[in-house]
C-alpha cells in the first residue's frame, strides 16, 4: 500500500467517472428551467443538497460540523490532530437561473479526493477539511460571500443571520427552517491552508486548451448599493420641474455605470448594472424610492478605485438631474486580495510533476478564496468552461477537461498536508 | 315639502358636517404609512370599505347590486322606471402610498346626495344610481380604470378577470374572496348620463380659489408597457461588448423617455417613467427580462402622438445601445375623450343658479369618466386639493372648498333626471 506522510507518487488519481457521477446527481438537485439549476441557498432545494453532500462525507469516514452560518466541514482526521486542517472547498448554491458546475465541481471536487484518499488508505499529517460555504452567490441574501466573509471576520455573524431575502424571510430562520443552524463556531480557528478549485467563468482555458488555472490574482471589484429618495406624485398632473421620481434617478445613475464600464472596455474593466428595484414602482404615480446595486471590476486595482470614483462622481450628478436624493447604502470589495505564493508554488510543482498543462490566470468574479485568503494562506485553482458562459443555464464543463485540475488539487493539497 | 319633479329651488342643499364625517370614516379604513391611505383594489381594505359603503347605500334607500368585475350600483328609483338612470360615481381603491380624497370625494358626495333628497323626499323622474368602480387606480391590477372600461365594453371581462398582481393572485379570485363577484352583466344596458366629481389633482382651483372646474377635456394619455430581452451571464468575466443586459436597456429607455418629457415641458407635456421590473435582478448575474410601464402626456393630441412616436422611435436605438431586444407588449390611452356639452352646460347652469365660482379645466390624470363617456353623455366636475398634490399621503382637500362642488353635482343630476 502506498500512504504515510510521504509525498504519493504521480500514479494517486481521483476516480473521473464516480467524480462526475456526484456532479450529474447534483444536476438533478433545484432543477431550473433551460437545463441548468435554480438552488438558492437555504431553499429546499439546498437543504436536498447539503443532506446528499453531508451523507457522501460520513459514508467516505468524515465527522460531519455546521457552523452557525450554515457552513458545513467535513474533517477527516491527520496523523497529527494538533495541528491546524488543510481546507477545501467552494459553494453548493447558485444563482436563480445557474449552472451546474460553478461552485459544485470544487466541492464534490474535494469529495472525490477524500474519496480517493479513503480508497487508497492515504493518511496525511495534518486534518484535512472540506467545507460548502453558504450563500456564495449572493442571489437570494445579499451581499454574496458572506457566510466565508463571516468566517473570515469580515462581517459579523448576528448580522449575517439577520439579512432578508426579497420576501422578508430572514437567513437565520431559513437556516433553522432547513437544519443548518448549526451550533461550531464561525472561523476563530487556525487554518493550516485553504484551496478551492472552480471554473474559470471566462474563456481562456477552453480557447487555449489548458486544463488548468492557476490564480495568481483577482480583478479588484467594488460594489455599490445606492438609496434614492423621491417623492410619490400624480403621473398625471405634476409637471416635469415638480417630479422627483426615484426611479428615474436610479435609471440615470444604471447607464451612468454602464458607460464607465465602456470607457475602460479596451484594458478589460467592467462596470455591472446587477439590480434596480423601485416603490411604489406602479402605473400612475411616480416613485418615492429606488435603490441601485452595481459594480466595477478591474485587473488593476488602482485603475479600479478610479472607476469607483467616476461612479461616485455621477451620484450628485444624476440627483440633480432628477432632482433626488442619492445616497450610497452600502460599499464592498474584493478580489484584490493575494493569494499565498507557498499555495501557489504547491499547485504548480504539482501541475508539472503530474504534466498537466497550466497557466497563471486572473478571477474576474467574486470567490469564498478571497475572504478566506485574509486568514489563511490560500490558492484557488480554475478549470475550463465552455465559452465562458456562467451565471447562465447554459453553462457547461466537460470532465476530460476538469479531472487534471482536480488531481493537481489532489497533489497539492497532499503536499501541503505532510508539510 | 319641496319635491316633485320640478327643478328644486336654490335652497336644497347637502349636509356638509353629515358628507365630511363619511370622508373621515373612509379615511380610517386602509391607514398609510405617513397620515394617508393604502386601500388597493380587492384587498380586505378595500372590502370593509365596500362592505361600509353598501351599508349606508341600503340605509338610504337603495337596492344594491354588484357586476361581475366588482362594481357597485347603489339604485334609487325615478318615478319613471323605464327610463335609464343618471349615474353618479367614482371610486374608493387607492394608491398604495394614496390620499383620503382621490375618488372617494367623488363617491360620498353621491351618497351625501342621496342622502339629502331622501330627507327632502325629493323625487326624480329617471333613477340614479350611485356607483363605485373596481380597481380604478390600477395600483394593483394594471392598467388603471380597469373596471369601468369593462363597463363601457372597451375590455373584455373575462380578460379582467384573468389579470395578476405582482404576486400572481388573480382578479377574479381576490373578487371572490372578499365577496365582490357579483352576478350582474358588467354594461350592456342604456345610460342616460354620468356625472363624476373628483379632486382637480392639480393646482389650478386651490390657486385662484375657483371651488369648481367644469372638465372640458382631458390631457391625451399614451401609455406602453416595453419587454426587454437580453441573456444572464456572470457579472465578472463577461466583457462589456459580450453583454445583452436587458436592465441597461430599459434604463437608457427610462432616460430617453423622461428627456421626452423635458422637451415638452414648456407647453405642458410629461413623460412618465411608472415602473421598471427585472429578472433575475441580482448581484452577480445580467439580468435576462425587463419591462418598463411609461406614458407620455399632452393637452393637445397631436403633440401626445408626436411624444409617442418619439418613444417609439427611442425603442430600437435603446435596444442596440444596450445590445438586447425590445417589443412593445401593451399599450393604451386615454383623455382624448370628449365629455358631453349638454351635461357640461348642466354643470355650468348649476353653478351659475347657486353662484359658485367655476371655471374651465382641463383633467391631466386618467378617470373612469373617460371610458363611460363612450357609451353616455358624460361631465366631470373638478374640487381643489392642496397644492396640486395626490398619489401621495399627504393629499389634502378642505371641506369648505369641497361641498359647493358637490352641491353643483346635486342640482346638475336633479336637472338632468327630471329632463
Amino acid at each position: 500500500m502506498m500512504g504515510g506522510m510521504t509525498i504519493p507518487d504521480t500514479s494517486l488519481a481521483v476516480d473521473a467517472r464516480r467524480f462526475w457521477s456526484t456532479v450529474m446527481r447534483s444536476g438533478e438537485i433545484g432543477p431550473g428551467k433551460a437545463g441548468g439549476l435554480r438552488r438558492l441557498a437555504l431553499t429546499d432545494a439546498d437543504k436536498a443538497m447539503r443532506d446528499l453532500f453531508a451523507t457522501w462525507c460520513t459514508e467516505v469516514g468524515c465527522t460531519v460540523s455546521v457552523d452557525r452560518v450554515g457552513n458545513i466541514f467535513a474533517r477527516r482526521p491527520g496523523t497529527d490532530e494538533h495541528l491546524p486542517p488543510v481546507l477545501i472547498g467552494s459553494h453548493l448554491d447558485t444563482q436563480v437561473a445557474g449552472g451546474k458546475y460553478d461552485g459544485i465541481v470544487g466541492v464534490l471536487g474535494g469529495l472525490e479526493i477524500l474519496r480517493t484518499l479513503d480508497d487508497r488508505r492515504v493518511r496525511t499529517k495534518r486534518p484535512l477539511e472540506l467545507v460548502c460555504w453558504t450563500n456564495e452567490e449572493g442571489a437570494r441574501f445579499t451581499p454574496p460571500m458572506v457566510a466565508s466573509g463571516a468566517f473570515a471576520g469580515v462581517f459579523a455573524v448576528d448580522w449575517v443571520l439577520g439579512l432578508r431575502d426579497d420576501d422578508g424571510k430572514v437567513f437565520g430562520s431559513e437556516l433553522e427552517r432547513i437544519g443548518y443552524d448549526g451550533k461550531a463556531a464561525v472561523g476563530g480557528r487556525a487554518i493550516d491552508a485553504y484551496f478551492e478549485l472552480h471554473i474559470e467563468q471566462g474563456p481562456i482555458l477552453e480557447r487555449e486548451a489548458v486544463p488548468v488555472g492557476i490564480v495568481v490574482g483577482g480583478y479588484a471589484t467594488r460594489g455599490l448599493h445606492v438609496d434614492v429618495h423621491g417623492e410619490t406624485a400624480h403621473a398625471g398632473p405634476t409637471p416635469m420641474d415638480r417630479r422627483r421620481n426615484a426611479l428615474v434617478g436610479a435609471a440615470m445613475l444604471a447607464v451612468a455605470v454602464n458607460e464607465i464600464g465602456w470607457k475602460y472596455h479596451a484594458t478589460e474593466g467592467k462596470a455591472t448594472v446587477a439590480r434596480l428595484v423601485a416603490w411604489p414602482n406602479k402605473a400612475g404615480i411616480l416613485s418615492e424610492y429606488a435603490q441601485l446595486t452595481c459594480d466595477v471590476r478591474h485587473a488593476d486595482r488602482a485603475v479600479a478605485e478610479q472607476m469607483l470614483a467616476e461612479v461616485k462622481a455621477a451620484i450628485p450628478e444624476c440627483a440633480r438631474r432628477a432632482n433626488v436624493e442619492m445616497r450610497i447604502a452600502g460599499e464592498w470589495q474584493f478580489g484584490a486580495e493575494q493569494f499565498d505564493p507557498g499555495c501557489i508554488r504547491l499547485i504548480r510543482e504539482a501541475a508539472e510533476r503530474l504534466g498537466v498543462a497550466h497557466r497563471d490566470i486572473l478571477s474576474q468574479a467574486g470567490h469564498d478564496a478571497y475572504y478566506v485568503s485574509r486568514i489563511a494562506p490560500t490558492a484557488m485553482i480554475f478549470t475550463p468552461c465552455r465559452d465562458g458562459v456562467s451565471h447562465n443555464e447554459a453553462e457547461h464543463a466537460e470532465l476530460d477537461a476538469t479531472v487534471p485540475g482536480v488531481n493537481v488539487l489532489l497533489h497539492a493539497v497532499l503536499a501541503r498536508a505532510n508539510r
